[in-house]
């Protein structure tokens, strides 16, 4: 049984942490850490887990909790864990990450985009980026996972195979993105009340939102080359899903028989099913059906599918996935699985809810 | 393992056994029956099986079915089962059915409410009326289930410990009840479209519910007297959940002392935890603490709280659970679980969804 | 033209008025006042009035407007009027309150209730309980006017009739409350977010909701002898609306032939129509006909019917109205027209916005 | 006093202009026309309007019609108006059509993308596209005018300024569109049911929708030149409301010095200040604030912004306006008004209705 901590536990990514891991067939939940709300019951903090996990939520202290857990995830603000994490905790044990601070391979990124000092950047190359289906043979063996961001996930996943084939020009990735609204969290603002946010909708974060240059670094490794995309994303009035539609223009290659063509609808499926036909959490859709958040929600699943335009020359990538899920606790589950040696999908293999 | 049939897989009930039973270690689905969608895939039908159920639908036939499952489901309209269910079908695999058609015991008040012929009433009293908190005893050994409506479920549990211990005036009792609106189904109908239901509530069969005699049969089976109630549905703009409200007068019981007066905050409360302690799918809720349907979306959860109100005398009951698991599948499941001999909440574990 | 000066425009209520009076042909707002939001425009608050009301919010002084406005709209948390509020005041200009200061004629009830000590208490005899339909005549030459609450306009407007009549057994009414969260006001709140409001239902305030004695207060009087009543609000995941479902015992009544029976249909109908048909923001829906709230949303009117229940001898009545139009601002700029001599509808006469 | 027929009033669109209509002080509506519910009273189709439009729907008979009417309002199935509009009836009264009969210049653009044969293509020329900030001059003593779509009246409004100035690179504008569900219209299709639409997002009619040779024409137009865009509606869990964010490469100018470089963000601002800063309609937002479709519900207003992003050279652009209203019903009503010589925004004053 593996020993878990959850620092950031009343959050919405620690308490669906909490979710999965309470159905998990290997592992425990030994400390719910939550500094707000020390000493009360985790299960009258979120009431779902009434009778399920009617324990104390603990001040967490890293180096303490590095003794008695196998992993701890920290679900905390962007800062934190740089702050006060050490080489001697990872001795002690693994830590999965899932606030940015060691997902920028770059400290300088980092600092400009997250307008904070990086406190511990000579531990940022012990972090892998814990993007599972292209990073999981990196995975084994480490003790850092730096779990990558919702929106982050969904991006490059459904634009991947088409950079990594060299299919499309890469300098005109255009990704559109869409998001329920618990990826806001869990903090009273007024522009997360219910009236604001229902019966409504908006971009924010318009060409400056944190998690570009995460996609841009992840895409420019696959590409070979640096990347520069435009990111736009849009809060939704749901609680979950995130959905992205990216645009991108076709490029012309060569065939076998020398001539130059734009890739064939054929070429294009083949590149997604060379990248994920083994991937148990990525389901390529039928031709031409556009994903839905819907059929994703509450799981670790990705749907995708994509849209040759003739007229333009365009491919309309699509992607949806739970942002609370994939889009964080559950692959950092994922991730827990591939470093304790266990099958990627244990504990994982939820129906999605619906309605 | 046991082999389980669906029939009425493609509705929302229907769905829902199918999500529950994909994660029972003891069962499998051996048959999707839709007359509707036979042929297709399950997963073209619900998106969120993609993957975990490409597998067609097929015609059911009853006849044919209780050959090769052990068990099954039968989540269609009323009246459907009545007319084609034998003794015969019944010595050949059990019968878990989630219609009304053997719910109430006087098929005259089947027939008055419902407006239909009942095709085989001597079937009435081999079935058992499935709320398992009350019934679980003489459900055991049976062939025939019949699974409570959604309403019922709630409404039951609800008022339960309070009208058996005699601490209310039976006749008094009124529910307002609130539904989320999948119990309306999955049928195309101008009532049910999002911009018709979004953004507004109203009641609906006022005085004249189904569920009402359903509720009528069992309470009064708890009292000892006939109990006649109020029954108000409300349609609520959410996809889940069924919350009740349910107002009675105080009856004034003798004391040990002699003297008369309104059951103490004491006994009321005992008697709560007299029929409840032990229940794993009953959450008594801390004192004045109202439910709320977010705690047990998705799950088989009943929470149960209840304020007296000293001024009036009167207690208000109240009383949350997810329609399509407590109050439909998850039921279902828990009934079979029962049937085979096996702990009642295998398979029933889920942590229920939030946000 | 009357010149109004509203305090606390930046809450929803304010924001009503603020939108309702835009176009109101007779009236115009010369101040908007805002403590939290001094100096900045109120169209940068509230961007649907963009270019329709770019003018910096005010810190108000009663004091000061009383001596520019003919009426002042207070929006404002209890206990503020009755703490500024003063005869010289009321001599400069009138007062519409939308707080509760001055609904309440008992100021023992009033301090009960709310908390509160009241600080001017002697003010409450010069003030009229604004809820129209009942108190117009009352109202003409008037000062101070104490606009009714949102749940009590609902609440007593569905019963009085009944209660006049002399049908129903007082002490059995029982109030089941469904609001929408625009309700709960623009604070901060974790419990208000859109991940804890939305895909949720719960009771608050059960037994002890400060809009209870309200209902108490009028109703009594309409019945010439004390009631209580039990009133439970709910909150409904919806912008607007509110929706009451009321139970009541029906009381047996001497026939013009001497017998002694419930009052029957036409009866009851009548007692509705006496009360209402006159009344242009009451519509009596058609026989049996439940209200929906979003057939009201954005108006002044309350639609209202009942259904009879001759199995129990109850009557279920039922009202929908717009929590913000006449539950607040549309009731309160109702209370004006009456004030300064206008035809009750003037501005009043939107449709109300569907889907 | 306009006299004016709705045709197809009982969809949304058809509601919408009734409910305009009933508060614009020169029009009045003589018939509302219906076959679905012909005989039937128009507010018992639509709830809202009791009290208000107790009338029968009548089966619409274009050509009677237009002998008592001064303007018809046709919001009825593509084809339908092309099918029975004549020269004579349009010399009898004006025709403002909500379809897409007459909105395409191209009659084979229209059979191509619309799958029907155009049945008076001869009528085309007499239209006018009647997106009034682009054509009002030409609209004045027309006869029959195409109201646009809805996607297509915010995505032109929002790119217009900067194709028009040649600001940006025409071949490279994409458009990411989303839209609230009352434009899928009240048909009752399980797609459109709420459990189907809520706490979802999705796609639809990628790289096939049929406003995208609307948007190419009008700003083929306005560049001189031939556009091909990429157009990706989606739908989003909200009654009202569309949301662009189109994106554009922007394209190298040469300054007053004589260099070449982008256009800065002054040139931008001017752009969109030349093309609006005189209309009523049209809400330039303050610098880089993204539009809402919360400003805009229930009303004519379309809010605009845009960001430049200097990483990329690229300008994101983003529009949000009232589908039913700006996109349907207001601009009809718009249109109306220029026809007969009044002004634009007589009637269409509403401030947006929030929250």
């Amino acid at each position: 049984m593996i020993n878990v901590a959850i620092i950031g536990a009343t959050g919405y990514a620690g308490a669906e942490l909490a979710r999965i891991l309470m159905n998990h067939p290997e592992a425990e939940v030994v400390s719910y850490g939550s500094k707000s709300y020390e000493g009360q019951d985790f299960s009258s903090v979120y009431g779902n887990f009434r009778g399920m996990a009617d324990v104390p939520c603990e001040n967490p202290d890293l180096s303490v909790l590095s003794k008695k857990a196998d992993v701890i995830f920290t679900a905390t603000p962007q800062g934190y864990l740089a702050g006060c994490l050490t080489e001697d905790i990872l001795k002690n044990c693994c830590v999965i990450d899932l606030s940015a601070d060691y997902r920028l391979k770059d400290v300088d990124v980092y600092e400009q985009w997250y307008k904070l000092e990086h406190k511990s950047p000579k531990l940022i190359s012990d972090a892998v980026y814990g993007l599972c289906e292209l990073h999981r043979k990196e995975t084994v063996g480490k003790r850092l996972v730096a779990n990558p961001g919702c929106y982050t996930t969904c991006s490059i996943l459904t634009a991947y195979p088409l950079v990594k084939a060299g299919y499309i020009e890469n300098q005109s990735l255009i990704i559109d993105a869409k998001s329920g609204t618990s990826g806001a969290g869990r903090g009273a603002k007024t522009p997360n009340l219910f009236c604001e946010v229902n019966e409504s909708m908006k971009a924010y974060g318009v060409a400056s939102h944190r998690h570009t240059p995460e996609i841009e670094q992840e895409l420019s490794q696959a590409a070979g080359e640096e990347i520069l995309i435009n990111f736009t994303p849009h809060l939704v009035p749901m609680h979950r899903g995130i959905l992205v539609t990216e645009y991108a223009d076709l490029k012309q290659v060569t065939y076998a028989d020398g001539h130059m063509d734009y890739p064939n609808k054929e070429m294009i499926q083949k590149a997604y099913e060379d990248a994920y036909k083994d991937e148990y959490f990525i389901r390529l859709l039928p031709d031409g059906m556009p994903p839905e958040t819907k059929w994703v929600e509450g799981s670790n699943f990705v749907d995708i599918s994509y849209v040759v335009d003739q007229r333009t020359h365009r491919v309309i990538m699509m992607g949806a996935l739970d942002n609370l899920v994939k889009g964080a606790a559950g692959q950092a589950v994922q991730n827990m699985n591939i470093l304790f040696g266990l099958p990627e999908n244990t504990g994982l293999q939820m129906v999605p809810l619906f309605p």
